[in-house]
């Protein structure tokens, strides 16, 4: 299940290696320790404690210390973390340093939240250009930029240095724009739309799809009320509602 | 790691338990599962096999029918998975068959396009309140609902029978949002502000922070790029570049 693999994880001494190889789940929490981390730098705390940090991040401290041992970050014991030093750690491995410059496809009610949203630039990604293939899009002005035809897409890749593309379209279009931004040479997708898309190795993608999360959190309702609505043993159980948590 | 817990599993009788206990892994794949039934149901299948629906879902086909044995499902030698029978059983576990009422609150860009969302309706969801504490906002139609105050939510959720709240408010209002949610009764939130909430035992939390899977992406680009950049060796290690896939 893990897709950590062996062979370049660091030893005990505290080195990084060149680039680590991290398992999947811990990439994905890095983002949440930094959040949390730049939160405690705002506030003018220069250490962290694992328990500190595990509880602004929202996850347990045993994670979060082998998350970061990944890093080779073990911390100073009865000290905690630096969290400068954390901060830029993790900034350089997830390459936010770069200020990334992205694409956006399809500028309908989705696209015009995420063209809009500050969580973006705020943490190292720009937004540099906006496409539709919708004739009454093009040309419209939204923010600082122009939306501009899909067909302009490779064009912009290059003069941009795009290589990230979010595709905020219908579900029906978003295989031919993906299609279009690998032969564009956009190496990592975001994908909004509600579908599965297929691309060739090399390529990433992320989907994230809005009512999936509502589903899994009616999940969590049906089961709530089915523990309620059993009369007797099941509703009891102690811990029950708390192990499948937040 | 795993969130199973055992006693509760059914067995090989193909029996369904009254609620399964289900790893969150597998809860979180169960959407992605019914989606591709749906499509297989409309182009006229109705059967698959494991191998098909795994293609169909995006994931690999071992893990598939694990997930799927916990539902009691096992599907026949050589014909595959009833494809309607598949979709009720998926629909009853995730509760869909109840159309819920959610409460979204936040009627900036990201609240207009939730709120004109298509993918939550189509999936057993029902926006059937909008909230705003902006008296600008407050009045105004969206869809078919008008904005209402804040202030209006411990009545709407009593008299429409709510039980997810969605915040899509900036992160400073986001808790004190989370609070009203939980004092008006709404035991399932989804927080789209970037911030960690604090809810009291028995409400259940998802957050999408649409910057985190940015980062995710970022981090895959920076792999990639360490890869190019080291002359030699590291570059032609086979297999690298799709062992942390999409």
């Amino acid at each position: 299940m893990s897709q950590q693999r062996h062979g370049s994880t660091p030893g005990n001494t505290g080195a990084v290696p060149a680039f680590p190889d991290l398992p999947e789940a811990t990439i994905a929490r890095l983002p949440e320790y930094l959040r949390a981390l730049h939160n405690l730098a705002e506030s003018g705390s220069e250490t962290v404690s694992s328990e500190g940090l595990a509880a602004a991040a929202g996850v347990n401290s045993a994670k979060l210390r082998k998350d970061l041992s990944h890093l080779g970050s073990y911390g100073t014991r009865g000290v905690g973390y630096d969290v400068a030093l954390l901060v830029d750690q993790i900034e350089y491995i997830l390459g936010l340093d770069q200020r990334r410059a992205v694409a956006l496809v399809g500028v309908g009610n989705l696209g015009h939240a995420l063209a809009g949203y500050d969580g973006f630039a705020s943490r190292g990604f720009r937004i540099v250009a906006l496409f539709d293939s919708d004739a009454e899009q093009v040309g419209k002005p939204l923010g600082d930029l122009t939306v501009r035809h899909i067909d302009e897409l490779g064009m912009a890749v290059v003069e941009e240095g795009i290589t990230i593309g979010v595709i905020a379209t219908p579900a029906g279009a978003a295989q031919a724009v993906a299609d279009d931004l690998v032969a564009a040479g956009v190496t990592s997708i975001l994908n909004f739309a509600p579908c599965v898309l297929s691309v060739p190795a090399g390529v990433d993608v992320r989907k994230v799809d809005l009512a999936i999360e509502l589903q899994i959190l009616s999940f969590h309702e049906h089961r709530k009320a089915s523990l309620t609505a059993i009369p007797g043993g099941r509703s009891a159980q102690p811990g029950n509602q708390e192990a499948v948590g937040s």
